[in-house]
C-alpha cells in the first residue's frame, strides 16, 4: 500500500466470528452526509435505532440503546454498572468470553464466584443453582448466552429462572445470538443484555446494543458508590439517549455508524425477526450437512449448537493456519481460528446475518473441499454442496 | 420519518463544536466492503494509521493509536491507566472538559487538586506552579489544550514545563487541537494525549486518537493494581493495536470508522500539517473579522483565542436559541450552544478541518448577519462578509 493512496479493501466473503458480511445498502448508508449529534433529525434516528433494538431483544425495557463501543465495551457497561466493590458475582464459564466476564467484574472489585462448565458445552443450569445455593450473598448472575469461541448456545430462559430464585439480577452475553437465534429478553427475565453490531444484525462493527431491565436500572439507582466508569455511568448516559427533545451532552455518537445500524435494523424489520431466526438455523442445517460430509465434527453436541457459529475441529495432520491462509488467499473467504483452549484446535466458520446465505455456504464447501483435497484428504466438494442442498430443499423449521 | 424507510439526513454545514463537515472522499471511503480485524489487510492498514497519527501528534510514540471509542473514552483511557487509588492529580478547569477529568479522576480513586481559572481564559502556568509547590505527592497534572466549552486556548508547552519540573506526567485534552493548531507531543514532552476524529480531522465522530511517551508506557507497566477498566487497559490493547503481524484479539475494531480515518489522515498529509495549521488560523482571522462587523464580541481575550473555535457572546435582548433554530431551518446551517457556565450566553461557530473553507465563512456570515437583521439588531450581512474577504486576501501567515 502506497502510504499517499488510499486503502482499497479486497472484497472478502465472511465466514468467521465476525464481522459478517455487510450488505451494500448497510454500507451505502454509513457514507451519507454526517449531521450534528444534537441535530433534531439526529435525535429522531436515536429514537427510531431504540424502538427497532426494542423490537430486536424482544423487549419494552427503555434503556435499549446502542453503547458507542464495541461489544467488549458493552459487555464492560453491563458490569461495571451493576456491580460495585464488595459485592458477589456468580460468573458462568464454558469459554473465552465468561473468562472475560470474570475479569472485568474482578476490576469493578467483586467477589467472583466462578462456575466452569466444558468449553463448547453449555452452561449447567445446576451448576449454576449449586454455586447460588452456596453462595447466598451472590446478587448478580453472569453468563454467556452464546459463546462465539466454541460455538455453544446456553439455554438463556432456564439459567435466568434459577437467577431468579436466588433473587439474583442477570447479566447476559448476546453478542453473537441477537437477530440470529431466539433471544427473548422480556419473557425470560433477563436484567442486563448487550450484544454487537458486527455479527447477526451485519453492520460494520464499533456498537454494542445494550438493554437493561427496570430492575437493573433500580439497582443502578441505587448503589453505594458511583459507577467506576464515567464514560459508560447509564445514569450519565440516559440522558443523552433519553427520551424526549432535550437531551443533555455526554458524549458525541458515532453519527455514521448509526446510520448503518438504522439500516441493519431496517433489513431485520423487513424479514421479520422470526424468519431471520429461522433462515439461521436453515442455513446452518445445511453447512452442517455439508460439513460432515467433508468428515468435519462439531465442537458442541447437536442439542447445544449455535446456527450461527459453526465451530468444527481440525482432522489431525492438518496444518489449520494453511487451510485459513489458502481459503483467504485463494478464495478470498474468512473464516475464524480458535481462541483460548481451542486455539489451533478448532475452525469457526460463521453464518451471521447477510452472511448466511445459500451463495455463501456453497462457497464455504467448495473451498473448504478443495482445500482439504490439496492438504491430502479425500474429501468430495461437490457431494458436500449436494448434500447441503438437500438440506435446504426440507421444509423451513418453525 | 416512515419507520420502514431508509434515513436520508439532511445536508448541514457543519460549523458549530464538531462534528465537523466530512469530506465525500472520506464518507466513500467508509463504504468500502468491511474486511476481518485479523485480515493482513487491515493490520496492514492499522500500521498505516498508526504512522499518520504519529505524524499528525508530531511524535515517535510507538502508542499511538485510535481508541475504540468516542473523545470521552479516549479521555478516560489516559486517566484510567494513569492514575490509581491514592493517587494526587491535579486537574486544572478553565472549561467543561477540565470538569470531565476531574469528575473521572476521582472515578479511580484519586485525589484531585482542583485548580480553576476562569471560563474562557487559558489555563495559568503559574496556578499550577503555585498547586504543584503546595502538593507535592502529586504525580500527573491534566488539563484541556483547547477547551471546546470556551474557545481558550492553553500554553500547552509551557504548562508541561511545570508539571515536568514537579516531575508529574501529563495529561492533555487536545480533541479540538489535533490537526488545527500547534501541538507537538515530543517536543513539548507531554505524556498522554487523547483527540477525537470529528473536529479538525473531519472524519465521523467515534474514534479517540491518543498518544502515550515511554514515561508514561513505563507507569502503566508498574501500576500498584490493575487499570480499573478491562477495555481501556492500555497493556491489553497494545496487544491488538501492537507492532508485527501477530496481533492478539482484544475487541473487534471499528473497521469502516477506520476506513474513514485513514481518508482523513491521508488528506492531512496531502495538504500538510503546517499548513493545515496556517489555513485555521487564516480563516479563523476571516471569521473574526466579520463577526465583529457583525458587533460580536470573543469570550476569550485575542492572544488565548482557538482559531478553529470562535465562541462569541450572544447580543443582549437575542434569544440565541431562535438564531441557531433560524440558522438551522432555513439555512442548514449548524452553530453550537453554550455548555456549563456558558449556556444560554454564547454561541459556539467551529472552523474545523473540512468546515474551515472560504465559502463556509461567508455562508455563515451571510446567515447570521441576516438572522440577526430579523431579530431586530442593525447589522449588515454584506460588510461582514467584504470585512472577511479582505482578511482572506492578506498573506498568508507563517
Amino acid at each position: 500500500m502506497n502510504s499517499r493512496k488510499a486503502f482499497l479493501p479486497p472484497r472478502r466473503i465472511l465466514m468467521g466470528p465476525g464481522p459478517s458480511d455487510v450488505a451494500t445498502r448497510v454500507l451505502e448508508a454509513m457514507a451519507r452526509p454526517t449531521i450534528g449529534h444534537l441535530d433534531p433529525d439526529f435525535i429522531f434516528l436515536m429514537d427510531h435505532i431504540k424502538a427497532q433494538l426494542q423490537y430486536a431483544f424482544r423487549t419494552a425495557n427503555p434503556l435499549t440503546m446502542p453503547v458507542s463501543g464495541p461489544g467488549t465495551a458493552g459487555m464492560e457497561s453491563c458490569i461495571a454498572n451493576l456491580v460495585e466493590p464488595g459485592d458477589v458475582i456468580v460468573v458462568c464459564q464454558n469459554g473465552v468470553f465468561g473468562g472475560r466476564l470474570k475479569a472485568m467484574a474482578v476490576r469493578c472489585g467483586a467477589t467472583v464466584v466462578h462456575v466452569e462448565d466444558e468449553w463448547g458445552r453449555a452452561v449447567s443450569p445446576s451448576g449454576l443453582e449449586s454455586a447460588l445455593r452456596s453462595n447466598p450473598a451472590a446478587s448478580v448472575v453472569a453468563f454467556v448466552q452464546a459463546e462465539t469461541s466454541t460455538g455453544a448456545l446456553s439455554d438463556a430462559a432456564a439459567l435466568a429462572k434459577v437467577a431468579e430464585r436466588y433473587e439474583c439480577l442477570t447479566i447476559v452475553d448476546a453478542v453473537t445470538s441477537l437477530g440470529g437465534s431466539p433471544l427473548e429478553v422480556d419473557a425470560w427475565g433477563l436484567d442486563a443484555v448487550y450484544s454487537g453490531t458486527q455479527k447477526c444484525l451485519s453492520c460494520a462493527p464499533g456498537l454494542s446494543p445494550i438493554t437493561m431491565s427496570d430492575r437493573a436500572m433500580a439497582r443502578v439507582a441505587h448503589r453505594r458508590t458511583p459507577v467506576q466508569s464515567w464514560f459508560m455511568d447509564v445514569n450519565l448516559v440516559t440522558g443523552y439517549w433519553g427520551s424526549g427533545t432535550q437531551r443533555s451532552y455526554h458524549h458525541t455518537a458515532p453519527i455514521n455508524a448509526l446510520y448503518g445500524l438504522n439500516e441493519a435494523l431496517l433489513m431485520l424489520q423487513e424479514e421479520g425477526l422470526l424468519a431471520a431466526w429461522a433462515r439461521h438455523k436453515q442455513n446452518h442445517l445445511a453447512l452442517k450437512a455439508g460439513l460432515e460430509v467433508l468428515g468435519l465434527e462439531f465442537v458442541a453436541p447437536r442439542s447445544e449448537r449455535l446456527p450461527q457459529l459453526n465451530a468444527v475441529r481440525v482432522p489431525d495432520e492438518i496444518n489449520e493456519a494453511r487451510v485459513r491462509q489458502r481459503l483467504l488467499e485463494e478464495y478470498s473467504l474468512e473464516i475464524g481460528a480458535g481462541l483460548g483452549a481451542l486455539a489451533g484446535k478448532v475452525w469457526r466458520i460463521g453464518l451471521m446475518g447477510y452472511s448466511s446465505r445459500r451463495e455463501n455456504i456453497m462457497a464455504c464447501l467448495s473451498a473448504l473441499g478443495q482445500v482439504l483435497t490439496y492438504e491430502g484428504l479425500c474429501v468430495s466438494a461437490t457431494e458436500a454442496q449436494a448434500e447441503a442442498d438437500r438440506a435446504l430443499r426440507q421444509p423451513t423449521l418453525p
